[in-house]
C-alpha cells in the first residue's frame, strides 16, 4: 500500500515497514480494509485475477495491495479461491481477438509477443508477488507507434497496462487480468543532450542507470536516484512521481521535469516536451500526467533538467540507541552541514539482520538500534570534510550518535550506501513482504513500526522502519 | 508583453528592456501584433476600454499590452479614439444593478465601495498606464464571502476582476471594463506556521513583506523576493507563478507551494490545502491554479514551504566590459561558488544612467557596461567568504570584471540590491514604459536590446536590459 498520510513539508519521513505472514488470519482485517477501498482508474482491468505467487514451502495468505490516490487494488492468494472481491472488477473491455494480434504484428513485426513463456516477466512483478494473465506484450519503438497502438485499442475497447522496468512494488506495473502489456522498454533513446544547460530529452523506456552513465561521462549526474535504477524507466519514474534518494537535494519530479510528451487513451499524442525553466505561457499540463500512473496518458518522452555532478561526496554511516536520538543528529546535521547535505536516511537493526543475513552485508559499524546514511555534496572538498569533521565531533560529543564511520572513496561509498539501497531486496528473502509507504510528521513515525511490531506479535517474521528523513537541503 | 520565448533549463534570463516613445507610428507595428493576439481567457472583460493614462505633456502613442498563455491584450492611448480592436471584446455580461450593489452591502457592510475617489487607485495598474471602468470594489474577509461573492456573480452573469496588490506590470490586476473588482487586501491573516517544518499557511492578501518579516522573526525566510514586496499579495504571486530573486535558489512556487485553497466561478471552495512535501495521492491539481492568473478561480489561501534564514550572506556588484565577460563571469561564478550561489542578476548602463537621474542612486563601483549582482547564502561565514575571496580573485585576474565592490552588513547589501530591485521604479520617470519579460538561451539574450536600439533609433527615450542569468545554484 502506498498511502501518503501526512507530511509536514520539508520535515517528513518516509517508512517502509514490511512483515511475514505465518497465519492466513492476521492478513484478513488488513485484506478487508483494502477490498473497502475504491476501483483504480488505471487504463484497463481486465479477466481472471492476479494470482499471488506464494511459495510451495509457504502456507501463510498474503496480499499485495496499494492504494494511490486513483484507487486501490488488493489481489488474492494462488491457492486461495479467485475472489472477485479480491480485485477491482474486470470492467467490460474486449478481449483480444486473432485479428488483434494480427493488427499488432502488422504494426510492430517482431515486437508484438505471445509466447507465454516470454510473457512471464512482463505478467509478475518485482516482488514476486503478484501475476497478471495478460497474453499479448506490444514493444513500441517510436511514439507514432504508441499512439497507433492506443488508438487501436481504444477503437476496439480492449484494455491497455503500460509498463516500465516493472521495478514497482505495489503490483501497478502488471496487469490485473487479460489486459495488452504496451512495455517502453525499446524506447531507449536520448533524444538530445545539453551540455550547457543540463537538459536531457530521451525516451520514456531509458533506463534510469543508463541514464546516469551517459550523463556522468559529460559530468552531470541525474536529478534522482533509486535502488531500482538498474531496471526502472525514467517514464515510469515520472509517472509514478517518483522521490528516491535524491528528493531531499534536488527537489522532486515536479520541478526537474520540465517537459513530457504522452499519447493519450485516444492516441493524441500531446506534446508538452517543452524545456524552459519557467514556462508562464499557459496552464502547466504536464504537471498532470507526473504521478498519474498511467491513468491519464502514456508518457512516451522527458525532457529533464540535470544538476552538475558535485566536486565533492562524501558519506557517512551512524548508529545510534534510540529513534529520538537518530532525529537530534537530524537536527544538528541540518545546521551543521547546511547546503552539503544531501541525504539523510535510516535503517533499523531489524533492516540490518536482513541485510546480513540474506544478502551477507556485514555490518561496518558496531551493533546499534538505529543505522544513519548521511551524504553531503558541495564545490570544495575541504570545506566540505572541515563541515563534516565539525558535525561528527559535535555528535559524538553530545552521545547523539554511539559510532560511525566515514567514506569519500567511490567504492567505498556505494558499499555504505548499500546498506540501505538492499532493504528492500533483503526484504524479498524473508518471506511475503507487507510493504507502506507513508509519510507522517517526524516525531511519530518510527512509533508506527513499534507499535504495529507489538500488535502483531509472532504473527509477523519481521517488522522493519527505513526511509528517508528529509529537508531540502540547499534550504537547511 | 510578458512572453517566455525559450529557455534552456537552468541557464536562462530574463531581459527586461524599456523604451519610451516619441513617434505614434513606431508603436504602429507592435500594436498590430498584439491585435492579432487571441483574447484573453480572465474571468471577465466588460465595457469602456480601458484608457492609457498618457500624461498631459507626452503626445506619444503608448500601449500596455500582455500575452500569457491564456491570452492578449491591448489597450489604445487616452487621446486616441477608444478602439475597439485595441482591447477585447467586452462579453455579454451583465451591468452591475443597485440591487447587486444593495446586496453585495448585505454580505460585505462597509466593505462594499462604490465611491469613484476610492475605487481609483483599484482602477489603475502600478505603471500607471491602464485604466478600467469599475464601478465597485469589493473587499471580502474570508474564503465564505468570496465564495458567497462569486456564486451571486455567477448567478447574475457579471464579470469579476480579482485582485491583490495591483502591482502588476502587464495590466492584468486591473479591469478592461466594468468588472467587479474582487480584492485580496483584508485578507492577510496568518493562519499558522510551524517552526520545525517551515510551513507557512496564510490568506490569500498577505503582503509578501509582511509576511517576511513575520518569518524573520522565526528565522526563516520566504522562498520568494520581490521589488514589489512591499505591495505584492502572495495569493498573487502565485496566481501569475511568479519567479523573483530567489528562484535561483529555492525554486519555483511550483515546488514551494504545498497547498491551495481556491474558490471557483460558481462559489465552489476547493481545498487543496495540504501541507505535503510529496503527495503522490492523486492528480496535482494545484498546479493548475499556480500561473493561471486567475482565469480557473480566486487563490484564497495558501500553504508554502519556507526556507531558514541563512547564517550568512554576501552581495557583491561588479563591473564589467561586455555581455560575453558577464557570461564568462557567471560561469567562473556557478563553478566556484557552487552551492552558495544564490543570486545572478544584470543590468546594463542605460539601466544605471536610469537610476543616477531618476532615483538619485550612485553608482557603487565606477562606470561600466554592464554591471552584476551576486548574492550567497550559506551556512558558514568562513567558508562562504573564502569562496568568494578564490572567486573575486580569479575574476580579477582573468579580467572577466573591472571593477567591484562586496557587502556582508545588511544595510549595505540592501542599497546593492536596490541597484537592481529599483530599476523598473527608474523606468517608469522616464515616460511611457513598454515592459518585455522574455527567456532565450543565455549567449543570445543580450543582442535583443542592441537589436532593438538599432531598431527604434531615436524614436525610444531609452531601450535597457536587466534581469536574472540563472542556475538553481545548488546544483551548480
Amino acid at each position: 500500500m502506498t498511502e501518503i498520510l501526512n507530511i509536514f513539508g520539508n520535515i517528513y519521513l518516509f517508512i517502509y515497514f514490511s512483515f511475514s505472514c505465518t497465519s492466513k488470519a492476521s492478513m484478513a482485517g488488513i485484506l478487508r480494509r483494502a477490498f473497502g477501498l475504491k476501483q483504480t482508474l488505471r487504463f484497463a482491468k481486465v479477466s481472471p485475477p492476479c494470482r499471488l505467487l506464494a511459495p510451495e514451502n509457504n502456507s501463510a495468505a498474503s496480499c499485495n495491495l496499494y492504494v494511490s490516490g486513483s484507487g486501490a487494488r488488493a489481489l488474492t492468494t494462488k491457492k486461495a479461491e479467485k475472489s472477485k472481491s479480491a480485485a477491482p472488477e474486470r470492467l467490460p473491455f474486449s478481449r483480444v481477438t486473432e485479428e488483434d494480434v494480427e493488427y499488432f504484428r502488422s504494426i510492430l513485426p517482431g515486437r508484438t509477443i505471445t509466447d507465454p513463456d516470454l510473457l512471464e516477466s512482463n505478467n509478475v512483478d518485482w516482488l514476486k508477488s503478484v501475476k497478471g494473465s495478460s497474453e499479448v506484450l506490444l514493444r513500441p519503438q517510436t511514439t507514432a507507434e504508441v499512439s497507433q497502438i492506443l488508438r487501436y485499442c481504444n477503437s476496439r475497447n480492449l484494455a491497455v497496462n503500460p509498463q516500465g522496468g516493472n521495478t514497482g512494488l505495489v503490483g501497478g506495473s502488471v496487469p490485473v487480468y487479460d489486459e495488452i502489456i504496451l512495455s517502453t522498454s525499446l524506447m531507449n533513446n536520448v533524444l538530445s543532450f545539453d551540455g550547457v544547460s543540463g537538459i536531457l530529452t530521451c525516451q520514456a523506456g531509458c533506463v534510469l542507470e543508463n541514464l546516469s552513465l551517459y550523463l556522468e561521462e559529460r559530468d552531470y549526474i541525474m536529478p534522482l536516484d533509486l535502488g531500482a535504477k538498474g531496471s526502472c524507466h525514467i517514464g515510469g519514474n515520472v509517472a509514478t512521481n517518483a522521490g528516491g534518494l535524491r528528493l531531499l537535494r534536488y527537489g522532486s519530479l515536479r520541478g526537474t521535469v520540465l517537459g513530457l510528451e504522452v499519447v493519450l487513451a485516444d492516441g493524441r499524442v500531446l506534446d508538452c516536451l517543452a524545456t524552459l525553466r519557467k514556462d508562464n505561457t499557459g496552464y502547466d499540463l504536464k504537471q498532470l500526467f507526473i504521478g498519474s500512473e498511467g491513468t491519464l496518458g502514456v508518457i512516451t518522452a522527458v525532457s529533464i533538467l540535470c544538476p552538475r555532478k558535485p566536486v565533492s561526496v562524501n558519506v557517512v554511516f551512524l548508529g545510534c540507541e534510540t529513534f529520538e536520538q537518530l532525529l537530534k543528529t537530524f537536527q544538528l546535521c541540518r545546521g551543521m552541514l547546511g547546503e552539503i547535505l544531501s541525504a539523510f536516511e535510516f535503517l533499523d537493526s531489524e533492516c540490518m539482520r536482513l541485510l546480513n543475513t540474506h544478502l551477507k552485508l556485514p555490518n561496518p559499524i558496531s551493533d546499534c538500534p538505529f543505522y544513519i546514511v548521511i551524504e553531503t555534496a558541495g564545490s570544495d572538498p575541504n570545506h566540505d570534510s572541515e563541515k563534516l569533521h565539525h558535525f561528527l565531533e559535535e555528535a559524538m560529543n553530545t552521545c547523539v550518535v554511539t559510532d560511525g564511520t566515514v567514506a569519500t572513496e567511490k567504492s567505498k561509498i556505494k558499499a555504505l550506501w548499500s546498506m540501505r539501497e538492499r532493504v528492500t531486496e533483503a526484504l524479498t528473502h524473508d518471506g511475503f513482504t507487507y510493504k507502506y509507504d507513508i509519510s507522517l510528521p517526524v516525531e511519530q513515525i518510527y512509533q508506527l513500526v513499534t507499535d504495529m511490531r507489538a500488535h502483531l506479535g509472532d504473527r509477523a517474521r519481521s517488522v522493519v522502519g527505513y526511509g528517508h528523513v528529509g529537508v531540502l537541503s540547499a534550504w537547511t
